[in-house]
């Protein structure tokens, strides 16, 4: 238990080292720090409030874990609900230290690129995007670690943990993606389409709260996310090792956090040091080195503190079963990623197929994308189900648990590289408004454009990760519940199967209206100000840019509430009226459906982006031809469906998982 | 097995007199002649090819059936192929009949509005309907008598009749759906958009090929899927009681089924009689008069015939159990259908509230659709649930089954009542192109708009009995490969589950392609000719519709075949290589993720439809106006989700099913 608290110090220490580091650089003239301070104070209202709901739910579900034992037979208790609150405020604080550092390090990045050129803005947006990526590897394992020993590794207070954070994730993803897309469709469709002004032109007033959007959607959201599948990945092979009885596989996932965390500070350093030309290929290099040397890790952990082992069935696994698991889930999360770069890179067949359909107008262009999405459903999912096999091959179902960790041991690196996207894109929108020169602009339109990429690696790992931590959730509730079958033609099973299948659906819609209705608030204030602002439009006068802040805030914090309480109350309900067996057909149902409805619209989203941005380079008519104007119209259909409704899948699907483990005693 | 012959044959008697009473009505002047000559040579010359090449697959796999025995210790047969023959001549028998009387009835429809106004186009458009529906129940059930009784009742031969139907309706549909949508866009893509003249004009090239495409897919695509829903949840009644061991409960359906035909028949005489000045009023009634005969003769032959049974469970059901099971079947058919009505009709808020979005562009108007889709999907799975726990609660797993054939068994009235739309349309197209008086033209658009409503009921049936019949279809297949329970935590199940989750996305991905090539090769052939046809302008010369009939003909064949070979391949090879248990998981998996899928297509695409019919009535600005191109775009998105992609994965989740329990021995 040393191992990995040092780790989590040692992650915590370099997450000081670089805010240092950031906070001593330059912030930039009078005029980008005034907009970087805009877009923090538009953050951290956004946090505020979002936290004080999230809290009221997190005080209310504790109180109730807590007093459950006092008013029924329900075995559970004061400590689950301590470690519960330790989850989630873990969660939080890391998303809080992310965003603060992430929103001072925007003009910082500008300014790196009037300093030092690419190089300098590379090396500040990274070190902004560890910031985030190592809190949320310190944090939870640090937490993980306290509730572990302080509750002696009781699995159903140590679930309880990762409730927390699984609660604190879903209101992070569904609020910050509502708020992000509100913001940026509503900036959009008046600006853009109606005005007729650029994209982030300081003239209007929604464009503070799309900058603030990429913060609370890409950076909060994103870390939450990862860090939940993180936790309950954790928490999923430790449950199972327990179910066994092996001490030592309960402690595995722990050591090999530790050394993921090391691996991701070399990764990060090596990106920071080796970008020059390419901030590509230092990006992918510095993932793949930390992916490699956590692997190798992994072999001599396994090799030597793995044990030989055999489960229920009576099956026997080798040593080194749990590595090759492992290694099966860290091979099939890259293959994921880059079947997401190949549907949605406009380097490719794909996206360049969808730019020439978008010639026979708008409806071609978003019947494309969807269908492109589906497409890309087909690879993903084989191979997802061939790292299962693989891995219930080495290690039984502990190593589906195991896979699920291998994907999440480089977590640190793998946030460092996906937040540093909206970051650099920040830094972008910093540069615009604050009318520096060309080249900073297309600077940072250069790291913009690597972040997708490699962002699409990040998103092959949450998905899959997600799905197998969904798995191993799965079984931990079947053993918790002592439900040893669930038959599929049982009409139970049958039942919270369908059911399950439906939720994903009924969730997305709502989340779409959510982000709708704050698009068409935002739409009307936008025109608005431009109506009654006198001077705006000839840039005598500056917009009321926080009105607009507000009411991505309110429209996300209105929005998210009823789907957040769905995604707790449903498994309750089925679980309590249905019985077990419906419920655990329900949890499988989610994810059977959820899977690839979160996979189709993320690729779906992001073909339709780049496609858009394909066109804008140029292909096919290029900027306002009518081949453009669809395409704009299916990238912002496009928009909700990869940033809001998509990631927000994968955790309904795990927090419904987590919610029965934790819950289980009562459905017992 | 006297009973059913007769009732067939009554059927069959029913659609001689229907046919002749259509044929000797007048069909009109010399252009309205003219035609619907070329849409009846347009369908022929479609079914012709379409069928060519379903023989092929048809002999193919009869042949493999027929050899298995000889290669392996399979125990399949020639006996199994034989019943899989007559299944598919049934079908592709009744869609030819349906078909060649459907593009007669049109000009005859558009003449009798002429000659007697409302009524008399009303009678005839029904009639025309209602030979596709007594068709498909007279050739359907007769044919499974002859199987039947030819066959001793063997259940591994009678199976193979409804994969015969299967087959083919998978074409039908896949097929159909593609040409009709191909041709649709195509003719609006161009005509509406670019040129500027009105739907149906006699001058756009596409508009036979439109029309052709309104019957091969709406009535003769229509009718294959319920023949086959039809055929399936009665073979599944009499597999699950051929594994109870009792006769009777095996003749059940039969009899209800022979019942349900002479209900359809009384309720198409009603509308024929009933209707004067409110069709709508005149079809609901005459939908709710044969679903109360059923229900009143299920009642009296479950009494009378019905015997208290034991399932393998050890409970006992009462007499009356079958009849509660199809009682819930057919209410929640109704409630299904009702809830597709609310969130498609133009009547209701969620269309009234999608037309009003559309004032903030096409973006929103696609957005809100897809939302709309997916919050529709909730009642329905919920009803369905709900009837699935009260039909096993009542006769256990044949319960499930008997609820599905409860929805099924007036299918004769649901698809006259659907194919009478079709039929509407086409004569509003023909009055359009024969520049008919305008008051013709507004009796049809009443018609058609009457018909869209009642079709939403048939759609539930459709959505409903497919979910009932897989259902009742795997208990079928785990009971032939003899496999006791498919755990839901065992990876092999799971990895079938998270597979047939994905195959419905990966085929929809295929029809959405085949859709939008085959519009793209349309939108170039209706340039063509506008551009190389002197005079077609300006009306003076005539525009090459056979050409455009081609083009339709060969995107649909080419489009069908491969996601028709995915869906007859994929249960094969997961049984083969994943083993059976594997195999349970797939069908479920697709039923799962297929079921709400399909669902939010189909209501997206109704409720888009609509949403822009209603504004075209002058809301939001009506015809012309911003609003309404938004929700053009809308529509055209909307338009292959409702009519190619959404109805297929219907059959795709059907035809999956019932490969695998013909093909059980082939996986023991």
């Amino acid at each position: 238990m040393i191992i990995p608290a040092v780790a989590g110090v040692i992650a915590l220490l370099f997450v000081a080292y670089l805010s240092w580091d950031i906070l001593r650089k330059n912030p930039g003239n009078e005029k980008m720090v005034q907009i970087s301070k805009l877009v923090q104070e538009g953050a951290k209202a956004f946090l505020r409030r979002e936290y004080t709901y999230v809290s009221i739910f997190v005080i209310v579900i504790a109180g109730l874990i807590a007093i459950a034992p006092m008013i029924s037979d329900v075995q559970l208790g004061w400590k689950t609900s301590i470690a519960f609150v330790i989850g989630s405020v873990v969660s939080a604080l890391a998303g809080y230290i992310g965003m603060s550092i992430a929103t001072r390090a925007n003009s910082r990045t500008a300014q790196g690129a009037i300093d030092e050129g690419l190089k300098g803005a590379l090396s500040i947006a990274v070190s902004g995007g560890a910031v985030m990526g190592m809190s949320v590897v310190g944090l939870a394992l640090l937490g993980l670690v306290i509730v572990y020993v302080v509750f002696q590794g009781d699995p159903t207070i140590v679930n309880g943990y990762a409730m927390g954070a699984s609660l604190v994730a879903l209101f992070a993803r569904s609020g910050g993606g509502i708020f992000t897309k509100g913001a940026d469709m509503g900036a959009d469709l008046v600006g853009k389409v109606e005005a007729n002004i650029p994209e982030d032109d300081p003239r209007n007033p929604a464009v503070i709260a799309d900058n603030v959007g990429d913060n609370v959607g890409d950076v909060a959201g994103l870390g939450a996310d990862l860090l939940e599948s993180y936790v309950e990945s954790m928490i999923a092979s430790i449950a199972i090792a327990a179910g066994l009885g092996i001490a030592t596989l309960q402690l595995l996932p722990l050591q090999i956090a530790s050394a993921g965390i090391v691996a991701s500070i070399i990764g990060v350093l090596y990106v920071k040091m080796a970008a020059r030309n390419n901030p590509q290929k230092a990006l992918m290099t510095g993932t793949y080195i930390s992916a490699i040397l956590t692997a190798v890790a992994t072999f001599l952990i396994v090799k030597y503190n793995g044990v030989e082992f055999t489960d229920e069935s009576g099956t026997t696994y080798g040593v080194l079963g749990p590595f090759w698991a492992t290694l099966a889930g860290v091979i099939s999360g890259i293959i994921v990623g880059l079947t997401s770069e190949y549907y949605t890179s406009s380097d490719y067949k794909p996206v360049r197929k969808l730019a020439e359909e978008s010639q026979s107008g708008p409806a071609l262009t978003v019947t494309g994308g969807i269908s492109l999405g589906m497409a890309s459903t087909a690879i993903p999912v084989i191979v997802l189900v061939i790292a299962v096999l693989v891995s219930v091959k080495f290690a039984g179902i502990y190593g589906v648990a195991m896979a699920a960790f291998g994907m999440l041991a480089t977590t640190g690196m793998v946030v460092s590289v996906d937040s540093y996207g909206p970051i650099a894109d920040n830094a972008g929108g910093i540069a615009e408004m604050a009318q520096l020169d060309p080249s900073v602009r297309k600077i940072t339109d250069n790291l913009d454009a690597v972040g997708n990429t490699t962002a699409a690696i990040g998103k092959g790992f949450a998905i899959g990760s997600a799905a197998f931590a969904a798995m191993g959730l799965l079984v931990a509730y079947m053993h918790s519940v002592e439900l040893e079958a669930a038959d599929i033609k049982d009409p139970y099973v049958l039942v919270g199967l369908i059911l399950g299948g439906m939720l994903p659906y009924f969730f997305s819609s709502m989340l779409f209206q959510a982000v709708s209705k704050a698009a068409f608030q935002m739409i009307e204030e936008v025109r608005r100000q431009f109506r009654e602002i006198k001077g705006l439009m000839e840039g005598k006068a500056l917009p009321d840019s926080a009105r607009c802040v507000d009411i991505s805030t309110k429209g996300a914090i209105n929005g998210m509430l009823v789907p957040g309480v769905m995604a707790i109350l449903a498994p309750v309900l089925v679980g309590l009226i249905l019985g077990k067996a419906a419920l655990a057909g329900l949890l499988v149902g989610s994810l059977v459906s959820g899977l690839v409805l979160g996979i189709q619209m993320a690729n779906s989203g992001g073909a339709m982006d780049n496609a858009k941005k394909y066109i804008e380079e140029g292909h096919f008519g290029g900027k306002g031809s009518e081949t453009h104007k669809a395409a704009v119209i299916g990238d912002t259909v496009g928009d909700p469906l990869k940033d809001t409704v998509g990631p927000s899948i994968n955790i309904l699907i795990k927090l419904m998982s987590v919610i029965s483990l934790v819950l289980a005693p009562l459905f017992k």
